[in-house]
Order: structure tokens, then sequence, then C-alpha cells
């Protein structure tokens, strides 16, 4: 989950929104994992240098410090993921956001076959970036592989490379389905979101569209109300059943979401595959 | 979940059983919470004084430890119990099983009201029990009751004067609906349950039937052919689905657990209830 | 360690300090406990609702979240505290500061004989609040117990009238040496502190004196010479070895610390002590 | 701290024993970091297959848990670690020991500039152990280049091949001062200890000599009486200061431990170290 707008307090989109991500946590209703206890964390831009990242093993529902900080932090960006481990231990390393400067990352799905592939992509990043591993999820690996391919000048080319370099390794090893998921990052000022199977259909990604159509939409809905003309949310999985707010991100597209309610999709493929 | 009868390796009942109690820690199909990821505990009987208790605000699903500490302990006698904090803050000294002298005790369930009540019930407990307190749930609560109506001397007695005592509070308090779960206790010899709820239904709890009809029922299933006659696994909810496997202790029931196979039922009833 | 001045990330006071108070856990110099790693605490005013509170059963070095948080959070009011558990569990609901409505409470020092006059200090407590305990901290109860004096009102005659309670209470359980420590409390506008014990010396407390004197103290020291007039540093230990930095609170003394550089101090003494 | 001889209550050396390793946890005398307190392991061998691991990232002298287990399991052979960590995540997947199908390993120290020889050396790991990193540690690429090298055929030339690929690497990145510290490895059967630093003098290393002198020498000792022939204690730092009890295992040196009281002591050093 994604916020890009007006600043608010985090606990407005965390806590106070039916449906939210945290009850996403207990009952998810889209996602493969139906409960997602294993960890969450959150990521913000504001006051400081710097995204701040608040991650922790506990399950999100539970942990009485992320209901503090959500009542007392304000941000006009941030990201929030909740985690259903796969194979690698529930530790706050494993847990996403993930950071490298300005940037923060996010991944809902997995790599198949990681275990295996595991060397060679770790050999496929950046010799600099590679002391700097902390946990053992793919999704740390991916991270550091878009890092690799450019993830700070042209974050959707980098997605691109990277995912390209995981089917081609795939394919070596004989890998199927290896890349299964949404792709989430930021640099504090805009946010690039990417969806993308090897074989669908790949985990849902929706946007809220433009909150003026939703304030017509809805006129009786004082939250909607609030919304800010260039207010975004991006989602896993919609927060509410309401019609004409979502838009559904579709598979193997990419979207960028800036200031002023700038939402740019395009068709996403992986590049360079080798087969 | 208990288990009394010849030692086992924890696992074999916490994670080698289809539906065990780690598994319905993330699914449950008849508990009012479908996720028990609130931390978690076990008490066991064996090597060492008295008995040993592992707690963890960690969802069982996903605690290492507990995967080895169950595949490294043998018990002929042990409790397992998951949670779902309802109101009560997540931590070890909140999970159960509550140990007091080798006496450990457990409850599924909640005490309604329990707030506004809290005063009033802790004044009752004996005042040499009064400094033990270590946490801040109901269920440390009705144990330390229970031991002061003399759980230690015959357990279903105390539990039947504490749950009248709190039938009593609730009157006055004008709580409704104060008492509702299972409740179960041991010494290390013995295991007592009570099913219990102010208004029903009260949370399910079920009984193995004696091995040899089990073990007559299915030839075919290895692993309970290997049940001693004296085995006896006292479970929240069946584990399997396979019929004459469970026997549904019913409602406002007391059962007593002991070796050789020994299953007494009785009626429970809160003793000098208030009105 | 509580701050009340100018707005500053945190982290200045936290960990870009000499001999700040994340390094005091490690190595106190004047504490009783040369350790304080069993978890620590910290709340502070600023955006939002009344005060946040971030607390962890960690210890305060090696915890990511608080580095990040440290970081990222400006407050012109905020108290920490770093935990050396004496006798009471290590969970989050026993961290300081405490909480109630807009006021924050920490106490560095303990209750002797606290489990046997437990259950006659928690009866005094006003009914309305026992329903609230959330641990089993000496600490939580003389919060409970000023607050049933009117800290609201009157935070220096509370702990007046709550340390008379538990100086009375001692004297009926034969308790010798029934307080120590220093205790620190907000409403996020003012701090005030008392340094007590029954029977001295009583744990260390410092104040920064006025700003003014010293930046003239200190012409070279990029850091004194951002100090504000009205900023304010209330220790337990000094920071730094820098002469007339520091002005130590006598033993038996309340002093109240406010806005635009109030400071006063007074003799503190228990109120009503029955014999 | 290492336990090879009869089975005892791990309790009796953890807990029981004048400055055992928990209270070198809060204050180590010899250790080059006066505190460690971020987190602790233990593993066992006894009932169940393989060994048992338990880790926390708790301070050891805090933890509930591993009082009730050292109090509950009994063991001929265990190895138990506090951590002091240098630079990478308090997580149990940092937490020593490792473990690796019936071997365990510990690490008391640290490879100087691990994060810029990290490559160099995952890549000299096993591919097939690649895809079992699940933590940051120095030490768990230590235990995977050991294991490369042959630990379960020979651990002492696999420590000294593995230390002579540290130093090598070390000489072509300009690292200085690459090992250091003591390593301790067991089957189930014996234990393996090394100590040896690049540049001295290494972490200390102490061996209990043969219980018969032990007894001899010390005739009033109840608990050096219940001592049995076979029983060996190996410590980073003594327990006690009494005389006679401990032979300093010189540095450079590598020990064998093994039953009936079998103790070798030889001269290492790196293998194949390419200048």
């Amino acid at each position: 989950m994604a916020w890009l707008g007006q600043p608010v307090l985090i606990e407005e989109l965390l806590f106070k929104t039916q449906h939210g991500i945290v009850d996403q946590a207990l009952h998810a209703r889209m996602g493969a994992e139906p409960t997602n206890g294993d960890g969450f964390g959150i990521g913000w831009y504001g006051t400081g240098k710097g995204p701040a990242v608040y991650r922790s093993v506990a399950p999100a529902w539970g942990d009485a410090n992320l209901r503090d900080l959500a009542a007392h932090v304000e941000s006009p960006l941030f990201l929030v993921h909740v985690r259903a481990a796969i194979g690698s231990p529930v530790q706050q390393t494993n847990c996403h956001p993930f950071r490298h400067g300005s940037w923060l990352f996010v991944h809902n799905g997995y790599i198949g076959g990681f275990r295996q592939m595991r060397r060679d992509l770790m050999l496929a990043v950046d010799p600099d970036l590679f002391g700097d591993f902390l946990g053992s999820t793919d999704t740390e690996v991916v991270f550091a592989l878009a890092l690799t391919y450019g993830l700070q000048h042209d974050p959707i080319d980098a997605l691109a490379a990277t995912v390209g370099l995981i089917e081609s390794t795939a394919r070596r090893h004989g890998v199927r389905d290896a890349v299964q998921g949404t792709f989430c990052c930021s640099d504090g000022e805009s946010l690039w979101a990417v969806r993308y199977a090897t074989t669908g259909p790949a985990r849902s990604l929706f946007a809220s569209v433009d909150a003026d159509s939703i304030r017509r939409l809805h006129p009786d809905n004082p939250r909607l109300q609030q919304l800010h003309p260039e207010d975004r949310v991006v989602v896993s999985e919609p927060f509410s059943d309401l019609p004409g707010v979502w838009h559904e991100i579709p598979e193997s597209s990419a979207v960028t979401v800036g200031r002023g309610g700038l939402f740019e999709q395009r068709r996403f493929e992986p590049a360079g595959v080798v087969a």
C-alpha cells in the first residue's frame, strides 16, 4: 500500500479506513495468503533526512508501537507492507520496505526457485552493494539487482532488466514461474509500481482514480470528499467496494505516480531475457 | 490442546498431525477467532523439577524455536495454547499456560466485562498470591482465583467456585455473558477440563475416545495404530475429520483425565452464585 | 532524560551527544545498574493528538527502529528512559514512559518491598483507573496513585501524597527504604521532576543551567552555541563533563521546568505519612 | 561455553555456577566487549534427532524461556553463546550456534574487513550450501566455508583451510587483522576448539583440567566433587578463580575433547595462505 498526496497522519489510511491494510493482514481477500502476520514495515518521507523505516516481526494488527506511530507521524508519501513469510525467516531485516539512500522498495509476491538461483542472482549484484545484505529474502536481492541496473536513474527500466535477468537465470536452472508479484519503489517524489508474473495471474494491483472523479461519484462520503486532486493510493487490494474508486492495473504493466495527480501507465516486459 | 499418555516428542502432535494446533493458529474452523497469532505457549512435564513453560509473542506458525523444542522434547503430559488477544497486550506474561508450583492452567475464551470487574476479582484473590501477577489477562486472575479456592485440592470444585464468584460479580456490575470458554489444568499427573459459558454456546471441547476403539475404527492408519490404550488428547478443535475418533464434551461439563485411560465426565455448574 | 525547548530531531540528544542516554544504557557511571539493557521507551509531543510513545524490549543500543525514529521525529518536549529490570518481566508494558491522556511518566529507581505492598497500593488507586493496568511494574502503580492524588492538577503535590502513602504503607509492612529514585512527568507544556529516597542517597538528577550561561562558558563548542535561551535538559547522569553545564538537583527536591526557560526548585517531602 | 560429559541439567552450568556465562553476558572480564546483550543461543544434543537450538535476540540474563529450558533440559553435550553484535543486526539468524545436520558451530570474535571481503568469501562456499544462508554474520560464512573444506571429516583441518582462505583474501583486499577469535564445533560426540588471531592476542580460551585433579585440589567443594572423570568444560572466560581448575589454551592452538576424558592439544596454523 502506498500513499502520495497531501500530508496525512498515517493512521488515516492504516487504521481509519474500511478494510485497510492492517485489516488485510488478518483477512486478505485477494492475496494468495489470507493471513499476513509475519511482520510488517512502514517507510515514510517527511521530517529528517531521507526516508524513515519502522519494521517489526510482530503481526501488524497487534503492534502497539505501530498504532502510536501512525497516530503521530504525518507524511505526504509512505509505503506499508505486511508480510507472509514464504520460506525465509521472520526477522526485521526480511521485512519490507527495503531502503537504499533515499529509495524505498517493496514486493508483494515471490521469486520461485530462489534457493537454487540465489548464488547466481547475488553474483550479478554490484560488488559495492554486496556487503550491505542484512537479511535473507528474495526481495532484498531483487532490490540490489534493480539498484545495480540503475533504479535510481530509471526505475521501470531497471526493474525490466532485473526481471529479465531473473527470467534468464530461471531458464538456465529449469525454474518455471520464477517471478510473481507487484513491485513498488519511491525516491520521495514519485512512486513506480510494476505488476508482473512469469505465468499469470499476477498478484493484484490497484490505484485510486483521480480524486475529482471519486468526489463526484460519492458526494455523501465525507472521507472521500477530503481527497485533494493530487492524492493517490496504490494498493494490492482495494480498501472498499465503492464502485468507481479503484482502477485495476493490468498484468504486465508499470505505472508512474507523481505530484499533481500524475499517473502514467505503460506495458512492462522483462528486458534482455536469454533463452 | 493437551496430551496425557505415553511420552512422545511434542512435534508428533504439534506439527505432524493433520490440522494440528499450529495449523489451527492460522486457520481455526470452530473458534470464534479464525486467526490465533498473538503469541502462544507450551507447558510440559518431564525432565527437571515441575513443569517447564515456553511462551512467545510470535505467532506459533513462525517461531523457529518452537519447532526445535517440539522436535527435541519428549513428554507424557503437555498443554499447548495459541492466543488471539482480546483486549490485553501481546506479551509473554499474557500467554498461556500460566504456572503455579507444579500446576499449569490454560483458558480458551474470555471473561466479559473484565475491565470493570477486574478490581473486585483481584481483591478476592488470596493476598499471598497478589504479588505474583506478572501480566494483565483475565485468565491470570481466573487462575489466581482458582488457586485461592483450592485448585490444588479439588480443581473442578475450585473452578466451580471461581466461576460462581465471577457470575456473582458480573450480576453486581450488570455484566451479561461474563464467562465464556474452556478451562484446562494439570498437576503433572492428571488433566482437568471444563466447558462452560454463561450464555451458550460455549467454545468447543473434544477428547479423543479410548485408544482401542480408535485403532479398531482405523486399521489402516499407521499413526493411530501407535496409540497406547492410555493415551488421551483433549482439544478445542479436532485435528482431523476421522469419524469415531473424537468425543465432544457437552456444555456445562467437567472432565477428569488420568493415567491408565481414566476418563470421567460430570456436569459442571458455578457454585455459590449470589443473585 | 528529558528535553524541553526548541523542536529538535530526537537523535540530536539521543545519539549525537557525547555519553548520551543510549551510551549510558551500556555503560552508566552513576546509576546503581551499570547496564540498562532491559528495554527502553521514548515519549514525545508533536504532530498528532497527545503524546506518542515508542517502547521496546530490546536494549536501546541495538534497536534499529529507535535510530530511525530518532532521526526522523522532531519534538520540543520528549522523555527517554532505559530500563534495568528489577524483578518485573521485560515487556513493553513494563517500559517507561507510562501514559495517561496527555501525561507521560518515568521513574528511575524502585519501590522496595513492592511485592508485599502491591495489593495495598493498588487498592488505593482510583477504581476507575484500576482496569487500565497493562503491566506489572511498581512504576505503573506509582503513576496510577499520582493520578489518583491529582497529578493532572498539581504534579508535585500529587507525588508528595503518593510518596507519603508508600511510606505509610511501608511502615505498616515493616519495609525499610521503600522509595528510591527520581520521578519525572509532563503534560506536553511543562516538566516536573522529583528526587527523593527514603534513605539516601537518592539516584542522581541534573538539569542543564540556563542556555545563556552555557553559551558564554563554552564559546568554542558549536553544539552548545546552538542552544536557545529556553532549552533545558533534565538527566539522571550528565552527558558530558563540561564544567558549568550541569546543575545537580539536591536530594528531596522538586523542580518545575517550563517554557521560556522557567526553572523552579523547591524542597520535596512526602505528605500525610502515617507512622 | 561448552560442556561434554555426564548428562546434566543445563542450568547447572548456566545459572548455578559462580560467574557463569549468563553472568558474563552482563559483566565479562576478559572479552573485548564487557556487555554481551545482543542475543544468545544454546545448542544441545539429547532427545530427538540431531542437535536442538534455541536462539533469542533478548539478552541472556532477561530471557524467561532460557531459565525454564535450562531447568528442564538435560544433555551430555551442549554449547552456549552470548553475543555482542559487531556490525550485523540483532536477529535470531545471526545468533550462534549455527547448525548444519548434526553439527553445531560457535565463534567468539570477528572477521575484520568482513564487509569488503564478504563477496569473495561467499563465492568460495560450496554452491550447494549457498542457498542456506539465513542471516548476515561473518560467522555463518566462516561455518559454511568450514563445511566446504570438510568440517564433517576433519574439523581442525577444515578450520585451518578456512582461516587460510580468509587470510589470503584479506591480503588481497589489504585487510589487516582479519581473523580474531575462538571457534568451537561439535558433532554430538566430540568437541573441537581453535584459538587464533592474525595479530594477537587472541580471545581467551580455557578448558577444565581433568576432573580427578580438580576433585583432589578442592576436597571441600561439593559441586566440584560431583565431577565425573570424563567431564570437561571449555570456556572463553573461567567461571571461578579457583586455582588449578582451568588450563589456558595457548594462542594458535587447536584442541579435541572427547568421551572418556580425551583431551588433545596441538598447534594450529592457517593452511594454504597465498601471500
